[in-house]
């Protein structure tokens, strides 16, 4: 593996934001995203297109889209829920856009409201919608298979139903799907027996992408079975912020700073200077008084010796 | 993997408790080992035999083990510096010594204030101590590599040292050696790397443990790699606490509770009642009042649905 190029999707002002209660001025947003690009993360989720009045932290998600535009050579990423969310997207410049597909219908009634196949319904529409945009304005789409291991409504979600809806994803014009274990339920076995399963039914160049959760700390154990299974974009939040706000208990994206140490240790390439990014936590402690940063490498500091090859 | 049996070593009573400030009673001691093996842990590393007047928080180290040698099924084991301590933990009745022999020279220093080659001296005492014994009432004895991944003192520790030293360690007697990441540098590809060349010189049987920090997190992910390269024996302490008081920052055994939950909802066996095991952190909370005890785990729960086949 070592030399092996990794991509650390930044989910932070996404994920992280509409986690918490307190909402981070647009001018913080913009310095945290300018600040981790400039710490060499290619890529970042940068809000979702949702109702103001449901996630007010996310209110302002056009206007960060834009100024991330600006930004060269990063991925500017973005989740809609729906067809209305995409048109906001493409109308914003998105580069990549993300809908959550909750492999837990009871989930995904909970979290948008739809059932599955009106879910599909709207990945539909926006497939439509993309198809009729210049290719090369085209922003790539990717079907997020959420709760993919396991909910906190449901309990157990069986494998095949998340193949069966990764299938379904593609049949209706995804680029590209994603596994989330949006409740922090996944182990290392299951991580690697899903993705092969997934990959089995859609190929292996549709499933790049893996987010996962800390919730119950085998995070990184699961970045590691991602990676022993080929897997090579991995989403993670800066400071360990956020998590669904309607999976009860189910806190705690993986640390960008902890994920990024460990790839560099074992010799792979994020193209990310540690140093740098683990400066990037003083927006947040700035931004966002009274709200917990997590990690323990920002804790411990970098090892004695620790020089990274890539940076 | 599925199926297979892996050996949790609880080492909280010694690692644990020599890290913090707090002296925890006899009685509460002597009730956490007991919960513990009645939740199913079937080695436990009850305390040290140092002076007490450097931990006093393990003076009762002999009374301990006494008391521990009477639970049924329970492997009784100990850290000793030194042959005195060895003849300590003999005249108690301990099953297993454990000899910490520090990779970087200058941490030997530190910690027991021997250079190597002295280190190598109370081994081979021990060992004419140990082969003294009748064979019946011998305890086993293994050399524990601390420092092994990396030293908050001399930094990087060559690969090279570590194998020498295991090679050393056999050569003088040992019945086996473990790997100790007391600074919490490891990284996964290292513990897989490290631990074939210890076993290319030692052979396979003569390694079998691995001793793990979190200190950056990488704790669980380290034990993924291990188990991936056929460690089938882990240290860890409940509640995650302890680390080494000479190893500055580095804080952080992994958490007992979080290890077993990944590895019995990876499909492996330990044996570990996971429910009853989470009880027993209330003798450390009610004992040990105002120590921070962690675990992911113990706060998120156990996964809606989750069934642990070996309970």
């Amino acid at each position: 593996m070592t030399g092996q190029h990794i991509l650390i999707s930044e989910v932070g002002p996404r994920d992280g934001l509409q986690s918490i209660k307190s909402i981070m001025p647009l001018a913080a947003k913009k310095a945290w995203i300018e600040a981790e690009a400039a710490a060499g993360v290619t890529e970042i989720e940068v809000g979702s297109f949702v109702p103001a009045k449901l996630l007010p932290q996310l209110a302002n998600t056009a206007e960060v889209v834009r100024h991330a535009r600006t930004i060269p050579g990063l991925t500017v990423a973005v989740l809609v829920p729906n067809l209305k969310g995409a048109e906001a997207a493409v109308a914003a410049g998105a580069h990549k856009i993300t809908i959550p597909l909750s492999a837990s219908e009871t989930h995904s009634l909970k979290n948008v409201r739809r059932t599955h196949a009106e879910m599909l319904d709207e990945v539909r529409g926006i497939v439509a919608l993309l198809r009729g945009l210049p290719v090369a304005e085209r922003p790539k789409f990717e079907g997020g298979l959420s709760t993919a291991f396991g909910c906190t409504i449901e309990g157990v979600v069986p494998a095949d139903k998340v193949v069966a809806l990764a299938a379904a994803l593609m049949h209706a014009g995804c680029d590209e799907v994603g596994l989330s274990d949006t409740t922090g339920y996944a182990n290392p076995a299951q991580v690697k027996d899903l993705v092969r399963r997934v990959r089995a039914a859609v190929g292996e160049h549709a499933l790049s992408g893996l987010h996962l959760h800390n919730t119950r700390g085998l995070g990184l154990a699961n970045v590691l079975a991602g990676l022993e299974v080929g897997i090579s974009t991995f989403d993670s939040s800066l400071a360990g912020l956020g998590g669904c706000p309607f999976a009860p208990g189910a806190s705690g994206n993986i640390v960008t700073e902890d994920l990024v140490f460990m790839l560099e240790a074992m010799g792979l390439q994020t193209g990310i200077k540690l140093e740098k990014l683990l400066a990037v936590r003083r927006i947040l402690r700035d931004a966002l008084r009274g709200e917990e940063l997590y990690g323990f490498t920002p804790d411990a500091g970098l090892p004695l010796g620790f020089i990274q090859e890539s940076a």
